[in-house]
């Protein structure tokens, strides 16, 4: 009795299941490289044990509570946002009674694989397991091996990004790297905090980058120069990535005249929302323009409809569960950065997006021609097995394979690292497999590009 | 020789195809539940044979005449709109000698299945079957077991919904119910005469509501006091469920005294269109509203473009196959009401498209989180294999099955009826199948699934 | 060893498979029916030899040099849009080194295709074969059965169209049609040049017209008049068709004192982007008109945004691998000229898309409803195997097989037009013997169809 199978995600055609296999077989064991995350740098600075398996495997997880919450289970029910958990059992019992509802979800995936491979447990989770495995999961988090550099190790990790502001102070991050630890955990520079005006805090951000840079951030230039100083910080720990989470995909080229009134705009009392899009779309192109300089990779994250419950934002916060994707326009949005910067081949720019139409129509044809521009990974709601599918479905003929940069987890869960890695490389190894069986690549073909997306093209596009 | 083959719809790979066998033998018996449909109530209290195989099967199903038409074959050929067909021979003849048409249809698939299951036709329908055909249903729909009441018995129906206008007299309904038959048909609360200020005669709509609930309709106040009257009324008549074709799913959150006014714009003779959407959308929210009180669950069908061929519409009025779908944004346009009442628990909303790209991006995510969401089934022009495939791989993975309601029939014609169940239930076999053969599903979970996606989740959706 | 497998790009099942092999059996030597292309009348005329691997295989070829572009390879490197090439062996070289890029693209299937099929080539193109493939080209291309003439018959071509300006004489197809040959080279009527005012040299291209045909282009009665009589020298030169490449789908329905304003509008020099959006969809609206006059079939092909990239058109020009599609709306946009003539039946309108989101929701509902409209195959990016299985699968069932064309290969290079056609011939063999598997379909009706969407459809809508 088992949760995983050994062929689980593989054609069920036997032929193209058989070529899946030998194709996994060399890149299952393969170092685990995540260039893009939201696991905590003090997880492995301060290496303390896990409190229990809701702290674990439910509390950070918005994949398990949203879905909950759409059944009809409160977030006060789950104690989503305490600082410490009361009941947990009680929470864990919850779970379990509705464990159900992730059927064909990649949630369920993720934790089963957790459950076996780093817990040991092989009948399902249901009401009657519940205990079980709460039982089990709390005596395991207590020993050394369920140490969060334990599980580093044991998860084959060759590096880990989180993604951190600009006005953090990296504290943790230095920790790490003073311990003497062998772990590689990295910093990303995401800098939405002081460039988007929307973002809550924002002039208090502005204010605090001066003081943090010693800069004068209430001038356009001393804002740059600020911004400038604290990527070089983020570079001098080990960052080679910022990453841009803008509402829409829109970029703006002003003139340095009409920039600086901008600014001057989006500080003051009277800023309008188009004020705040237009500074958004021009700090995109202003960053750009700095990654040249300074050698970091851009990612850019559009299409996310944040706090689309109000209710829920008003008593909860961010992060709920309730942010919505929308459509979003790549090819009149990015136009004026890439007239401006477009042709640099010293300029990397993976592209994200939460708008699947986007794939065949806008983003395979921008990254097969233009030499910044590379495609990440299916990202979020699409990070699943059909998701994965039709990401290379969809933009790999116009694309080709090398226009990507591997897979990046995203995940704010350290247990479900390498369930999402083993994901993504079961579905690369079926969907190259079904190449191979069509013969539309060899097989020989097959397995260097295995390799390249498990490995080779994260290692290259992220500079790790 | 046969029209319909034992193991048709289901996936190739024969592995997968015997999962599929298994699942679909578990659900092929299970009564059939309809919750939505354009049938006629009139059909079941008056019990009278049909007239003959065009007024069977061409005649109401614009699947049909819209290929014809689109093929240069015209409406006025197929005396589609007369009140009585001349010649209907003649019309079988056209319809017979242009059957190839429907290759790679939904509309063969369901034919064929009434052809053989209702009338045991084995040789297809061609030119030199047209005459065989006609025969042989025209001598079979003068037999007893041909009447509307056995049709709904052998089809082993357990509940079947029709679409009413709040200005009906439900009367055919009434006259069911004081039959003593045993069939349970219910009407659907359909308000769009009287709440979309473009419906034709939406004004003297007005005034007959007034007329029929004794309210003053011309006021904001008696108006909604009125739509809550008829509500009752159809729900004293067995209706669980109201229906909503709005153009687009805008929605508004309109003070009191706003509202009040805007009402009277939509009355007066200079309304706007911009008058119009917003009335509408208000009244969405009103709607939300009544159901949270009075229990009746809320169907949201937006996104036709109807009446597309203006000179058709003029000629033949409504419904005959010029209705086109536009793309939807639901993001942006559920907002008010959500931020109104989405966490209501107490509200159910089934939402459909028209737009398949929101099934990823906007409505599986909106369903995996607000409580009152439900995603209905493939609608329209997506009822149909690929649809509904793609239906599943899009919105499973982020809204998981149990924020979905099981099939629609959605049909004119009582006999595609069981036809098209049989190919929902055909198609949800072969999708749990592969989930199952790819090791992402047990079996046993497979089969729980395939009776919910049948019988369980629509019953508990619509309250049926 | 070979390049080709007998099976590629059938589906893996075994039993699907087989089908499919029988089905592409009975079409793979049936003859190329070639209704729109890039390829040069003057090749035919001429019957000249082409001078290089490079001068065949990568310079006309967008699809080629994109790739590399992206991936860092400069167009002076390659030496794209010089006249004469200084250093083929060494373009070879490079092209041969990057060979490994277009794995999973559509490209890399036409080339194995041309070098194994008519070069004989077996090995994989690679650095360590460039040499090889560089000599066994250049060394056949001296040969005759390598001429254009020859090629013509040994790919099997029936008639081949090219795309022809307004403006042009010409002169070229007259001198195929007098030289004696029995090939069937034929023009299409593609106006942008003249009907777009954002065309560049529009101005200058009015006149020409007026000079070409003697008529008063600069009065919108003359200007139409000269238009219906360069159709008309179109048709003696055997044109079926005509193209229109707008960057969206708008038409319009002015007066005609409207028309006539708006055209004086777009000749001054005050012309805004509306005026000139505005002339584009009139001019659909009236290319329409014409065509039920002169038989004329009508190809819309809308949704590039041309020349995205600005530093590379200034300094290359057009066609540069740097066009990017765009979100297109065909409900919206058609409406004026489908309320107009939607319903003749003796125009023939064939719509195009780089918009995928449009083939179910928008395309195929208006295709089967409106007489005068039929599917173009996928095009550009879509015309690959994934792209090809999209197209059917979503728009078969709604618009059927019968509102649909055949194929168009659509290229610029010659070699590539039997690779094109196989891979469609291919792709759809697949897909039927999929409809056949899941038994949707008898083989017999597949058989039929099969040969339809080779020959028999494409012949019936361009008239050829």
């Amino acid at each position: 009795m088992a949760l995983l199978h050994e062929d689980r995600l593989f054609p069920p055609d036997e032929g193209t299941r058989s070529i899946a296999r030998r194709l996994y077989g060399q890149i299952r064991r393969l170092p685990i490289v995540s260039p893009h995350g939201h696991t905590q740098a003090s997880w492995f600075s301060r290496n303390e044990p896990f409190a229990d398996p809701v702290a674990l495997f439910v509390q950070p997880d918005h994949y398990i509570f949203r879905m909950l919450y759409s059944q009809g289970i409160s977030l006060d029910q789950l104690e989503i946002g305490k600082a410490q958990i009361v009941a947990p059992r009680k929470v864990w019992r919850l779970f379990a009674d509705n464990y159900y509802l992730f059927r064909g979800t990649p949630t369920r995936l993720w934790l089963d694989y957790a459950f076996q491979e780093s817990f040991g447990l092989t009948k399902r989770l249901s009401s009657s397991t519940a205990d079980e495995y709460y039982d089990a999961i709390k005596a395991k988090l207590a020993r050394p091996e369920f140490l969060p550099r334990s599980l580093y190790k044991q998860f084959n990790i060759e590096v880990l990004s989180t993604t951190d502001s600009p006005l953090d102070s990296l504290d943790e991050h230095k920790a790490v790297r003073d311990s003497g630890w062998k772990g590689r955990i990295i910093p990303t520079f995401r800098p939405d905090p002081v460039v988007d005006p929307s973002f809550p805090g924002f002039r208090k951000g502005i204010e605090t980058l001066g003081v943090l840079t010693g800069e004068d951030t209430t001038s356009w230039p001393g804002y740059l120069q600020a911004l400038e100083t604290r990527r070089q910080f983020f570079k001098s720990l080990g960052a080679t990535a910022t990453d841009h989470g803008h509402p829409t995909a829109q970029t703006a080229d002003l003139s340095e005249r009409d920039a600086d009134a901008l600014f001057a705009a989006v500080l003051s009392e009277d800023a309008t929302e188009a004020h705040r899009e237009l500074f958004r779309a021009q700090m995109l192109t202003e960053m750009a323009r700095m990654s040249i300089e300074d050698g970091l990779v851009m990612q850019i994250h559009p299409g996310s409809v944040r706090n689309h419950n109000a209710k829920l934002f008003e008593r909860y916060g961010p992060d709920m569960g309730a942010d919505i994707p929308r459509s979003t326009d790549y090819v009149n949005g990015l136009r004026s950065l890439l007239n401006r910067f477009g042709n640099e081949s010293k300029l990397t720019i993976i592209l994200f997006t939460l708008d699947e139409t986007t794939y065949s129509r806008e983003l395979a044809p921008l990254a097969g021609h233009y030499p910044c521009l590379r495609l990440g990974p299916p990202w979020w709601f699409h990070d699943s097995p059909e998701g994965m599918q039709r990401f290379r479905e969809q933009a790999t003929e116009t694309a080709g394979f090398y226009n990507t940069v591997g897979f990046n987890d995203d995940t704010r869960a350290l247990l479900s690292i390498p369930a999402r890695h083993d994901v993504a490389r079961r579905m690369d190894a079926g969907f190259l497999a079904k190449l191979v069986a069509e013969h539309r690549l060899d097989e020989d073909e097959a397995e260097e590009l295995a390799e390249e997306l498990t490995v080779g093209l994260v290692r290259k596009a992220y500079k790790l």
